[in-house]
């Protein structure tokens, strides 16, 4: 029987939404204000789910002291007040769309992860906007 | 790789339960007070979820600002600040519950939406009840 | 040294905004949609805040059990699941605005409490729009 | 086509996470704080989700009003206000974990409703860590 | 007798700490991560909160579709999806802390209000920090 | 011109109402379930408001990071995970309400504040009852 933990966190972050291949018009059309050559910015609120059995001796599915420290490690330090076009490596080739940027966290989080648990990521851009990936 | 993107809106509506086959009796007993002949009131808060493949280029599942206006002009428009008994033709014939309104939201938006998009969508009545539908 | 406890309430109800005295026009143009002649509605959360000195002994301002009893017993009985205009003597004369009702909910809880507590009201008719009223 | 209800509720608990197996010094070790053998305590927030099909003439899933004393009954009454450690039967022999809580929730909601509904537990220990448990 | 109408916003929006006349080295000492020379950004929650008497005849201290109107030209169009240091005028010459913006907000708003009404703005940078002005 | 700056903390703590001259059944009657002899506990939120002169260079009031950590010192640490009745020689004497709470925590707060700031604290029992206080 599979039980889900879930841990929030958060991260305060520039960016700007852009496509190098399109005109600039293209890009003010498509993305519009988003597009702003400089930049904008959100506190992005994030929850990381992860699912498996539960261990029957400590009532753990996953020590949740070690969870948070790896999204501490992997996320909120390389992305927090930070600018995510211009500071952070994974979004030099990819926009950072708050599905792009679900997806990137998505990866990080799973490498760190024992492979038996599965991994859902719940970004939100804003109270009303927010995007769920889960490697499926 | 599915992606599912959500974008959260509200509209503010008058309501009354009641099953016209009923007697007033029964649809005291069954509906409390939401069977008030006069009307009683909530703040809905809807989430449409879409869920599909991002676009490579652009990042995006689905432009939200597109999103938004679907939402505006099919739901927003026609129940913010109605009667849903009285003003919305949507339930003449069935029960204006937290159910009957999440699957009308729902087959307003899939018919405007792309067919390779799934659509699921969550309706809260209060803070404390709320429906999830999605069609399957 | 003064110290002050607040408790949260809500009640969903019915109401129209509507100045008798108006042409339908006037009104429509005043209220907008809230003038809707079949009503709309709202889930009102209500903050109910006494202050004054805290008993040395209990080390209570008030019996928050006793205030929430008043709170059901004053507001909730009387609004919830309700429509304003047509259930509720208090609004046979005057405009159900959130402004209006708030300072009808602090007459009714300002009679119950001991005279030496002061007495604030804030009520929220959606999570954007709120009113304060302490009778000053 | 399924449809899902869910209703929140809450009580307040005091608890320790301890193996009793295990020395006092790998209990501090495992469980942090949380080990603190005078206990701390929550605010538990909990959601439970039911799904099924919708009866077509009252268009409900189920009565809130019944589950919400189910939930009364069951959880509220049993945990509102307690220490689980000390108190509460159902973690004599298991460790009130917020994952071992969720299961024991949902065994004894799901005693009380019709087969044919389905049930899912989300338990909320803080607003960042949070749980969620369908029995399958 | 006074009352107090409040209406929530926001913007989103990019920003940097920075004064000028200091080093680089005590910018990033006294500012930390909020020096970064690429920005960083939030979603500013915004409260405006207008005080007076409301219009025995309406019920309304104010019409809140023209306070609302107020907010989105004043604020909204000016701050959302914007670079406050770069693209705002009114940041050119002081640093945009949330107390300087807190400000600026109350200074734009103050313009448009009636004289006898009071005002007082509530910001939040983050959801843990946030600032309050009222002009005194 | 004054500008009041608020950050929030939390902590989970268990505790127990009971004023020790009383009656077993008096201290019942009167704190209820809160008198459990055993214990229950709450997500404490906790605001923390100072108020004071901007500094004009800065922009800021205070240095948040410096307030973030009087907190965590003073308080969390302090307080998070404990028994407030065992644990805390601050309750040793005095009944751990709310009220008193909040009363403890503005007095250790205010000694580490320069004199020239004004000093109020909120604390939140449950999301449903919180307490204000501000030493006046």
């Amino acid at each position: 029987m599979e039980i889900t933990v879930s841990r929030k966190a958060h991260f305060n972050a520039a960016h700007r939404l852009n496509v190098p291949e399109w005109t600039e018009q293209e890009n003010e059309e498509y993305f519009g204000l988003c597009n702003n050559a400089n930049y904008h910015g959100h506190n992005y609120d994030l929850i990381v789910a992860v699912a498996g059995q539960i261990d029957p001796i400590s009532g753990y599915l996953i020590d949740m002291k070690w969870l948070g420290k790896i999204i501490k490690t992997e996320i909120e330090n390389r992305f927090d007040h930070k600018n995510l076009n211009l500071d952070c490596v994974e979004f030099k080739e990819i926009n950072p769309t708050c599905e792009n940027i679900a997806i990137v966290i998505w990866n990080k989080i799973r490498e760190q992860l024992p492979e038996n648990l599965k991994l859902k990521i719940t970004l939100y851009e804003t109270e009303r906007n927010f995007v769920e990936y889960n490697g499926n």
